[in-house]
C-alpha cells in the first residue's frame, strides 16, 4: 500500500511538472502575440516589419513550445497502452510541424531584411540558429530513417538512440539560447525612444517572455531525463537482450526499440538483472491504468 | 580480449573528447583575450571600457571554461584511484574559483555602468545572467553542506543528487546561453563604424567565440551525461543498498555517495541485481590502471 502511494504520489508530480509546463509554454506564446499586436506592427505578410513579427511567434509556438511537447510525448502515462509506432509517428509529426514552423519563421526574417536592404546572416544569433535548424532537419531525417522506418537493425538503432536523445536536448536547449539572442537582438533594434536601458513595459514584458522560455525547458528538460518516467517496454516484452544479440521479427525489434528508449544500463546488464528488471517495469505498466 | 580492445577504444574515445574540450575551452579564452587587447581598450581597473572587459574574459575563463572542467573532474580515468573525498574537494574548489571569478566579472560591469551612468539590470542577459549566479551559489552551498560536509544522511544524499546533477547542467547551459546574449549585445553595442550588420573582422572573431563556447558546452555535456565514463564505486564497497536501507558508518556512507553518482536505477535494483554491477563496476575500475 505504501508502495502504491508512492507511485501515486510520482504521479502526481509528473501530472504537476507537465501542467506547469503547458501553462508556461502557453503564456509563453501568449505574451509573443501580445508582444506583436500590442507593442509592435501585428502580422501580416508583406515584406514590413509585420512580416518579421512571423518570426518570434512561429519560432516560440513551433521551435520551442511544440518541439518541447514532442520531447515528453512519450512520457505521458496514459499514452503506454498506445502502440509504440503510433507514438513514434505523434513524435516525428510535431516535430516535422516544428520544422516547418521554424523555416517559416527564418523566410519571414530574409524577406523582412531583403525588403529593408538589411544584411542576412551576419549575427551570431542567425548563426547558430541556422546551424540549430540544420542539425534538427538532420536529426528528423535520421531519426525518421532510422526509428521510424523498419529496414535499421536493432543493433543500429541501440547504438543511435542515446545520440538521439543526447541531440534532440542539446539542439532544444540551443534553440532556446537562440530565442534569447533573437529577443535582446530585436529589444534594442526595436526600441529607440524610450531606448531597452530605460526599460519601457514592452523590453519588461519581453524580458519575462524570455524567463519563461528558460522555465519551460528547463522543465522539460526535468521530465526528459528522470529514468523513472520513461515508457515501459511492451506488456509482452521478451527479456532485453545485451548489445550483441540478434533479435528475429518485428516484434523483438519493436521491444528493442523500447528498451533502446529506457536506461542504457539495462542494456549492458546480463539477460538475468534484465529478466528482473521488467518485472519492474511490468509493475510500472500499472500506472498507465491509473 | 575483444572485451578488453572495446574498453581501450572507449577509454581512447573519452581522451580525444576531452581533448577537443580542454582544445576549445583553451581556444575560447584566447579569442576573449584577443578581442579585448586586439579590437577593445584592454583590462584595466579604471571604471572605463577596460575595467568592462574583465566581463567577457571572466565569466568565459571562470564561469564557462572553469565551471565546465569541474562538470567532468570525476570522469578523468586516472582520478579514479584517488579518494572520492580529495574529488570532491576539487570539484568545489573549481565551482569556488568560477563562482568568484564571476561575481568579481559582474562588480566590473557595475562599475562601469555606474560610471558611464548606464541603468543596470535592464536587459534580459542581466536578469538571466543574475540568476543563474544566484542559483549557482545556491548550488554550491547545498553541495557543500550535503555532499562535502559528513552531517547529511545517506537518504538525504541520495534524493539530492539527481537533483544536484540536473541543476549543475542546467546552470551550466544557462551561463553559456547568458554569454550568448552578452556577446550579442555588446558587438550591437560597441561596433558603429562599421556596425555589426557589415560583419567586420571584430564581429566574425567574436561569432566564431559564441559558437566555440556551444561547441565547449555540447562536448562537456555529453561527457557528463554518458553513464559508462561515471566514476566507479570504492574497490572495496559494500553492495549497494535499496532507497529504503539505513547503511551504518563513514565507509559506508561514502559508497551511497558514489552509487548516488552512479546511475539511479541501481539505487532501485534489488541487491542481487546491485552485486552484480559492483562486479562490473570492479572491472571498470581497471580502466583506470591503464
Amino acid at each position: 500500500a505504501a508502495h502504491g502511494a508512492r507511485k501515486m504520489e510520482d504521479y502526481g508530480r509528473f501530472l504537476a511538472l507537465l501542467a506547469s509546463a503547458l501553462l508556461v509554454g502557453f503564456v509563453s506564446v501568449i505574451l509573443s502575440l501580445v508582444w506583436v499586436f500590442h507593442y509592435r506592427e501585428g502580422l501580416s505578410w508583406d515584406g514590413g516589419p509585420a512580416e518579421f513579427n512571423w518570426h518570434p511567434v512561429l519560432i516560440i509556438t513551433g521551435f520551442v513550445f511544440i518541439q518541447g511537447i514532442a520531447i515528453i510525448v512519450y512520457r505521458l502515462p496514459w499514452t503506454w497502452k498506445c502502440s509504440k509506432l503510433l507514438m513514434k509517428f505523434i513524435h516525428a509529426g510535431l516535430n516535422t510541424i516544428a520544422m516547418i514552423l521554424a523555416i517559416v519563421s527564418m523566410v519571414a526574417v530574409f524577406e523582412f531584411h531583403n525588403a529593408k536592404n538589411i544584411p542576412n546572416m551576419y549575427s551570431l544569433h542567425s548563426w547558430i540558429g541556422l546551424t540549430a535548424v540544420i542539425f534538427y532537419s538532420l536529426q528528423l531525417f535520421l531519426g525518421f530513417a532510422v526509428f521510424l522506418l523498419p529496414f535499421a537493425p536493432v543493433r543500429l538503432r541501440v547504438a543511435l538512440m542515446p545520440i538521439h536523445v543526447y541531440s534532440g536536448l542539446t539542439i532544444f536547449a540551443t534553440v532556446i539560447a537562440t530565442a534569447l539572442m533573437g529577443i535582446t537582438e530585436k529589444l534594442i533594434f526595436a526600441l529607440k525612444n524610450p531606448a531597452y536601458s530605460a526599460s519601457p513595459p514592452e523590453a519588461t514584458l519581453v524580458n519575462c517572455l524570455g524567463l519563461l522560455l528558460v522555465i519551460f525547458g528547463s522543465l522539460i528538460l526535468w521530465m526528459a531525463s528522470r529514468p523513472h518516467w520513461k515508457r515501459p517496454p511492451a506488456e509482452n516484452a521478451k527479456i532485453l537482450r545485451p548489445i550483441g544479440a540478434t533479435p528475429e521479427g518485428p516484434e523483438v525489434e519493436s521491444t528493442m526499440a523500447n528498451s533502446s528508449n529506457a536506461d542504457k544500463s539495462d542494456l549492458r546488464s546480463n539477460t538475468e538483472a534484465a529478466r528482473k528488471q521488467n518485472i519492474k517495469f511490468d509493475e510500472a505498466g500499472q500506472r498507465s491504468t491509473m
